[in-house]
């Protein structure tokens, strides 16, 4: 069982328009079993439309395609649609009575162009939007399903899940599909590789695929498997899962959609911690991950970003003799700035970072890339310098990922 | 002149991530005066891949592919690109020494799997990718070229700019294209509208098109105008946002890729003034956007973040009588903080934050999104209260928004 979505107009043709409207139908379908074959964006002209419809078709038993519904006339959609199955236009009355309210409610005139909303397909099973004037349509066709609706996502949305989701549901023999999302931190992807190379072999037995997900200081694995038995394929799966944890161990911080900042939150307020940085090279952004978080207040108590030295100094502590022996991007200061700010807003754990982001500020001895970090806990301080690349957003992103996660290690650590 | 994007690989068909990267790519191609007619994403299967390719080549001259690439067994695609092309692999001795010194870079062991992503197509020119390991490859075939990138998306754009962007307008004879976006920030889409209303009108004698492009906070608005004359289609453009610059003033913070970190850190260096922060609900994102740019150090000395009430008081001197009395959100408290900042961090400009980001803390008197803003300049304070809405992220993102363009306004003030 395979699905196709086709999305018309030329919004996303021109990189205006993001196209998440995809995203959220493809998610949907997979989490019915349904796989989606291919995502066609395509013009909002006639000939392209019938080629698009033609060759979807001939790949899938079900089409989804959204957009070009609007009452202007370069969306073409519907007529084409009408001349492609070879079908009449008839006034849907439950349409007709929704698109005079939502005119009356926005105390705007109906013009003809938004009764025209109101003709649907003879032969099409016709949804109401309660959002905007287009209907959805389901047209059944030699054995093919396809579902037209309209291309504003809230509309779209609340189509789909009210009406379209159930729909298929009920006339499609869905298998199931099992996804399960690891998410690491701090192993690239080709030493990761070598890590689980055993493991990814045994995965094929089960008729498991892997997906190797890497973004800046993070790789995501996708482990995911198809089949008609939702409890096997999830006992399959998690089989696997907890034998990559055994492999993997601290390197893993969560899983799906969770976030580091989420999951670190989650353990803080678990153990009833609270966490302060001190931030130079990553200038807030910690700071500001962590507070991204609904509820943070209740693990964060604030933080002093030291961009200067003499706010490192006079804010944090740091003595002036470590600044003129080490520099600020040193063991020694990063530890006092640490130490610091974990006293001074007196927290459980205080973070610190001291960096040369780039582009500019290098030398031979601290290349741009160079980062120390260090965390003062209950009972200790761990520091570590580590050497990320050239790109400044990509430092400071990569140290932030990197401070958050040892905490989240630092705490496992002692609560175990 | 017509071209096509191809996407390979499953994050996108499972709908785990959204396309980003075709939406670069059209805006690219447009601005070289080249339609884009189809955005195709497919899965990573041979014949899928092949079925995609000789679809798009019968409609496009120029067929961008994206993904597929890394080192890892489900990456198929140059492997299957050599056979669709009847080529053979050769290594690329740039390409290898650019994954050696990528990996020495970082410290790690360069394996086979790495090693192999020296290996390109015979017929293809190919360009080497400064920040990851999979190169770039372009490849002519009949009349029809061919670009094979990855699917990191800053790898993806770094090698589009430098490279195929100019090989693209070196090979192809394409029509000129000028867009002018203007950047607009604390007035909505369609009080904009209004205010904007005859001058918009004015633009179709000049065959200049204007798209609104709404995020939150701000609105950006784009010209564009295409033809064969680029210094006739600038200067008419130009002419226009002169005209645009009469009607909104202040209103406008930059043009085209600019952010209000960069323009406002711009005045500051100009104007010789340095600047802190004091953030309460904005949690360290007003420091984390005023240090993404780089050489900030030279503007900002740092920030304190002060969430909890005690950092409040401790750090940035907030008297516990206004606390008590008026609370953490309220002018009195955020100018406390504002002078405080200025003062503790020595500087010519403290920016405060106070408000309730959500989703919990609202009363009926002050409801979610409620936030102040103050500022302490060189001779005066100014502070205002701001009702955003019921989102988190956006209220954040807003407030900081806000904040930096009325430093920006309060300079400008200044210093004319």
């Amino acid at each position: 069982m395979q699905a196709e979505i086709i999305t018309i107009g030329d919004e996303i043709l021109i990189g205006q328009v993001i196209d998440t409207n995809s995203a959220f139908l493809a998610k949907k379908l997979n989490e019915e079993g349904i796989l989606v074959n291919q995502i066609t964006s395509i013009s909002d002209k006639r000939d392209h439309i019938f080629e698009a419809l033609n060759q979807a078709r001939d790949r899938a038993d079900l089409i989804i395609m959204t957009g070009g519904l609007g009452p202007t006339r370069d969306d073409i959609t519907k007529r084409t649609l009408c001349e492609y199955f070879d079908d009449d236009f008839v006034t849907d009355k439950r349409v007709l009575n929704a698109v005079k309210r939502y005119f009356e409610s926005k105390g705007k005139q109906l013009l003809d162009v938004n009764r025209d909303q109101a003709l649907v397909l003879k032969k099409a099973r016709v949804a109401v939007n309660k959002l905007g004037t287009a209907p959805g349509q389901w047209i059944q066709d030699n054995d093919k399903v396809f579902i037209s609706l309209p291309g504003v996502p809230y509309e779209m949305k609340s189509l789909m899940n009210d009406y379209f989701l159930p729909w298929i549901e009920e006339y499609f023999d869905t298998s199931f599909v099992y996804n399960k999302t690891v998410l690491t931190q701090g192993v690239g992807e080709s030493r990761l590789m070598g890590i689980i190379n055993k493991w990814e072999d045994s995965l094929s037995l089960d008729e498991i695929k892997l997906a190797y997900l890497p973004s800046p200081g993070k790789v995501r694995l996708r482990l995911s498997a198809v089949g008609d038995d939702e409890h096997f394929l999830k006992s399959k799966i998690d089989k696997k899962v907890r034998e990559l944890e055994q492999l993997l161990g601290d390197i893993i911080y969560g899983y799906d959609e969770d976030t580091i900042e989420q999951v670190l939150g989650q353990l803080l307020v678990e153990n009833k911690l609270s966490i302060s940085t001190a931030e130079s090279c990553t200038g807030g952004t910690i700071a500001q991950m962590l507070t991204s978080v609904p509820g943070s207040s209740r693990y964060f108590k604030g933080s002093i970003i030291a961009y200067d030295n003499l706010v490192k100094q006079e804010l944090l502590g740091v003595k002036e003799s470590t600044l003129t022996q080490y520099g600020a991007v040193s063991e020694q200061t990063v530890v006092e700035m640490a130490l610091g700010v974990k006293q001074k807003l007196n927290t459980d754990f205080g973070v610190a970072t001291s960096g040369i982001a780039g582009p500019d500020g290098g030398t031979e001895e601290k290349p741009v890339g160079t980062v120390w970090i260090a965390i003062a806990g209950k009972e200790n301080i761990v520091s570590r310098k580590f050497l990320f690349g050239n790109d400044r957003g990509r430092n400071i992103s990569k140290t932030a990922l990197e401070a958050l996660n040892r905490v989240r290690k630092e705490i496992l650590k002692q609560t175990i």
